[in-house]
């Protein structure tokens, strides 16, 4: 991982609540290994439109989408059915068109961490599927 | 459809509030058809804990499961990317083993029908997968 | 063009086989009552291109989507983890703007209906998202 | 039993075919991020019973499960609607109490890698839902 030794100047940890749905639940009882990826991005367009200043469909309307390059989730605790959560997320490194996103999904009562990770998305152009380097402007209003 | 056509005693209607997560959506930017479905569900697990007294962790414990029969769906609007919506259920029809039960979910803002319709679902003893009658206290909290 | 009174030539019905997945199975070890919606659909795509000779890209290249605008569901046995099933579907009626698609969900070994029902799907323009009457050489293809 | 660090004469790798659903297309036409995880699990549960002769329900009718510990995707191509895809898995290392097990997922036709990656899963007591040492022919049926 090449996240510098000194310190950041702290980029901001957002937090989003959700609650299971029954379709999220397994065999096992338990929420499904694959939903705890939806939770994340579910969790990264609401902070995008109510955090960062530039929703989802503000980034399609000019063209762009965020492609999921590479996603990394550790579980600790299984959710339930039912049960409330959040889903804090932050940036944790700026590549050169794209970003690592790192969050932790907490059981809201008791508090406890259900999985942990990162996801690395890449800025896309819709039009043409390819990678762009990331503007400036967006960079900038990642960068809080 | 059996609904008699005099006025029933008004079985009451109750309201969860959810919202569009990120895999609802299927490639023409819509809910897919079958996300409905598990709305509903969801709807009625919120509302069995909150608003009828018997949670469905409640109905596992004693042994009874609730499987779907049959369901009913008519779309009228999709939802879209990030909406919130509301889910209001009621109980229509008791049958001898189960219950219909209507559902109308609408867009939050502005407010718009989405989809409506029906679901049949039956009391069933988990331990041997077969409908049970529906008992008398069970009843009586479905009755309001 | 509604459904005619007198017998049909009968209209072909098409299999696909699928496989249950994981992620398909619930808390109560059974097949999501959601997804028969999406076996469904599955097969129909399937069929589109195999047996109609249009298949849903060929529909999307020329502008045209279908949404779903009714779907009814009867539920017979669950399906379970892992297991084989076939899903057969025919074109019950022409509807001015679309069809109604009769369905049967069978579990492979030993056979035994799983699911059963119809839905309605509508032919729409994907600029506008409004139905449109079905053209004369689409009811053709499908006329079968 | 850590990873030996002398050369393993190779472990076996398996191969399921699979098919796009639907359900499983997101917003940009794409298989969603979150499905590729399921994508292993079905072939990993084909595979337990086809190539090392004890399936998942084996596994639950002894009493124990598989409990997903980590995971880690890297995105390479997306796969699209109605394409058939083959999901290669092999036993990397041996744990403790576990597996890890790594996948490639490829477009069948023209022959693509569409994601590759591996899973962590614990064996665990169903009962206590604890991760028990894996049993001795547990790993002799593994170890393939």
């Amino acid at each position: 991982m090449s996240e510098p030794p000194t310190p950041r100047p702290g980029r901001s940890r957002f937090t989003s609540e959700l609650q299971v749905r029954p379709d999220d639940i397994d065999m096992n009882q338990h929420v499904h290994a694959s939903r705890y990826f939806d939770y994340v991005l579910a969790a990264r367009y609401d902070q995008m439109a109510r955090c960062y200043g530039m929703s989802m469909e503000a980034f399609t309307e000019i063209g762009y989408g965020w492609f999921t390059k590479a996603s990394h989730l550790e579980y600790k605790r299984a959710l339930r059915l039912g049960e409330r959560f959040t889903v804090t997320t932050w940036i944790e490194e700026f590549h050169k068109d794209g970003v690592r996103v790192h969050f932790e999904i907490c059981r809201a009562d008791p508090r406890k961490l259900a999985c942990s990770g990162w996801c690395d998305y890449t800025l896309v152009r819709l039009d043409t599927g390819r990678a762009v380097p990331l503007p400036e402007d967006i960079v900038a209003k990642y960068a809080i």
